[in-house]
């Protein structure tokens, strides 16, 4: 596995991004807001409205200071997830309004804090989870989201590790229950989920892993997952011919007639877990593949079948779970045994490529075209490299650019990705 | 909690019963089939097609003898459960042809083995799985499904044991993850499982249990459950009452509108679990509500509702476990757990009532009433007990006579309940 602190740079810049670097304030009602004194401004990445890359843009935004509770972070490194690409789109259930910061990621340093924040320290080395804004030089986020990292974890890692670790583990041991000798599917494995997943299994001893990646990844990750298949391939037959039996714990990001296909790959007491939906996204804005369609065309699942099969059903969303349903307590006890596995150095996030906030196109467009293996990182002190000829291979979005002429007046503002 | 040795006798017997004993020899084709020479008879319990009490009665069989593979017992108690209640109406999925024996879960003693039995030697004290044909005085059953009781368990514990708390104990251990703390809502909470539920609870500290059971069985079950509601009411308002946030497991038996209602209750990472489909039943025989038409009228359930909400929900049928899917291994394993808890005195099978096989019908009617608190077992080796005058309150089958003498010519033999 490559070592996360040697990730390639991010790759793929255009030579004009600097100019997207425009004071936005007069734009955005929030740092406008201020009146006559001088706040202090950061920089941001701000999503103007839903849509095609050309939504996002780096801004200047009044700097936040933490209220009750809340730890303000100068950030250092953000994740950048398949949800933050379907967040563009709008392609969510309840989307917020925009303009926005995304993110729901990062790690940084305690600069700050407000009232009630028993425990930590100006200087603390943490990461954290923040409900949108988290693509941002500064964060205030409340206590209960952020933790102190390990000495040796790096900020790159820290980023790299949160929403990933976490969830993997909390489906791998905490929905399921992840036991010697068992079995695993997991698509996209070369993906930042996948990867965790796969180094996850790794700790219990005799686990299976099976896992779909894109081919050109799996010379990569092969060590990484006991049996890799193309992504662009039925897996449900190739499974069978290694274990007719099928597996203990299927984990789908994908949706829609995977969920009958993972169910019916189940082993009796067997778990499947949806936790994405990331076949909802097709082009580059929202689909007719939206979320709400999307919603009645997912297979559902009668009760008794389960009954008469043995067989698990479950969904993990950590972001409802921290955000929505007060599972702080749960995922705290998770970080605080992902950190005790990083300290023994029995997982490692392995990280794809560093990106500067000015790059943030090229990064989504990267996981679009589900290019990575392993995570994507915003790093805030980053300046954006210039175009690199060798990446010019990468699948390009021609054929989405048609939908973003006709749907979209603000194109003359789109950055193309490697002309 | 009454303790197991000192059941009361099975009541409401009626002075026909024992004309009820015939030779059934030229009816049944299996003990025909044996030609000149002399076999060996038993009493079972027949079935002698699916529909009211009147196709039960007790016969003569020719004894089985033991295959490669096989243990013979000779029975001295069986359990008697809702599923054969629905089973003597045919109200499940691909019944198989009558005449049969009906009973899943026997207790005795080896009697003999069949070649590759190691482990069993005659004279050992088992309980046993089997697939229908339990309620006999001889049985004959893989190994896979017998076990070696503990010195201290008496015969009729032991088959009030097997299912009961062999399926509470792998849906609360093994398919979700009961733990401190945790809160668990069982329905039927007098019955066999709900019972074996309520205890196992207990073993786990500050195990919070919600229950519903008949209004006149709370003052017997009492102790065992932490929140006792009337089966008759809406139990959602009741739990949120004490509970807001829900509770972390739910087992539901009942099925239909139950399942919105029990995976609405669960906290985020909670989970749900289908194991009977009680609610099925009920008349005395096959209903309207008959298997096929549930299936279609039980809500289905989106998984991406599972994803934003964070639940599971998984069904359970430790009989499709054991014999149609290969589970013996886990369901040892659950078995060994559960002599363990039994040795150390943390858990005891709560006996309802005792039953000459001669009895079955009165206690196939206890069972539909839901008059019972605890098992309900038939005691091979007992005699029918003379009518008890004052069981003569319960409720009797009268609005389903009608519908019998419809539709069956058998009725003559019917043996009246409590007349």
């Amino acid at each position: 596995m490559k070592p996360a602190d040697a990730p390639k740079d991010g790759a793929g810049m255009a030579a004009e991004t600097e100019r997207m670097i425009e004071r936005d304030g007069a734009k955005e009602p929030e740092s406008a807001a201020s009146g006559g004194e001088t706040r202090k401004e950061m920089r941001v990445v701000l999503l103007t409205g839903f849509g095609g890359l050309n939504k996002l843009r780096v801004a200047k935004k009044a700097m936040p200071e933490p209220q009750e509770g809340e730890v303000k972070i100068r950030v250092k490194a953000c994740g950048l997830n398949f949800l933050d690409l379907m967040v563009r789109q709008g392609n969510i259930d309840n989307p917020p309004k925009t303009p926005l910061v995304p993110g729901f990621e990062c790690s940084g340093i305690v600069e700050a804090m407000g009232e009630n924040t028993q425990g930590f320290e100006i200087g603390d080395r943490v990461m954290a989870f923040v409900n949108y804004s988290a693509w941002a030089e500064v964060v205030c986020t409340p206590l209960d989201f952020v933790y102190k990292i390990p000495d040796d974890m790096t900020f790159i890692e820290a980023a790299a590790f949160s929403m990933n670790f976490v969830a993997a583990y909390m489906m791998l041991f905490e929905v399921a229950a992840l036991r010697e000798g068992m079995s695993v599917l997991v698509h996209s494995a070369g993906g930042g989920v996948g990867q965790a997943v796969a180094q996850l299994c790794s700790t219990v001893s005799n686990v299976t892993v099976f896992g779909t990646a894109s081919p050109f990844k799996h010379e990569a990750i092969k060590d990484s997952v006991t049996h890799l298949f193309d992504r662009n391939i039925d897996y449900v037959p190739e499974v069978k011919k290694i274990s007719p039996e099928g597996v203990d714990i299927v984990l789908d990001c994908l949706c829609g007639e995977n969920t009958g296909k993972g169910l019916g790959l189940l082993k009796p007491l067997g778990t499947y877990i949806l936790y994405g939906s990331s076949n909802m996204v097709t082009g580059e804005t929202k689909s007719f593949f939206s979320f709400a369609k999307s919603w009645w065309q997912v297979e559902k699942v009668n009760p008794i079948k389960l009954y008469e099969e043995n067989k698990v059903m479950a969904g993990f969303s950590l972001l409802n779970l921290l955000f929505k349903q007060g599972g702080c307590k749960p995922v705290r006890s998770a970080v605080e045994k992902l950190f005790s596995l990083y300290n023994q150095k029995k997982i490692k996030p392995l990280v794809d490529s560093l990106w500067a906030l000015e790059e943030v196109k090229e990064a989504m467009q990267r996981i679009h075209d589900r290019g990575n293996i392993g995570k994507l990182i915003l790093d805030v002190e980053k300046p954006p490299t210039p175009l690199m000829a060798n990446d010019s291979t990468e699948t390009s979005e021609a054929g989405e650019d048609e939908e973003e002429h006709e749907g979209d007046s603000d194109n003359k503002e789109r950055m193309p990705f490697i002309q």
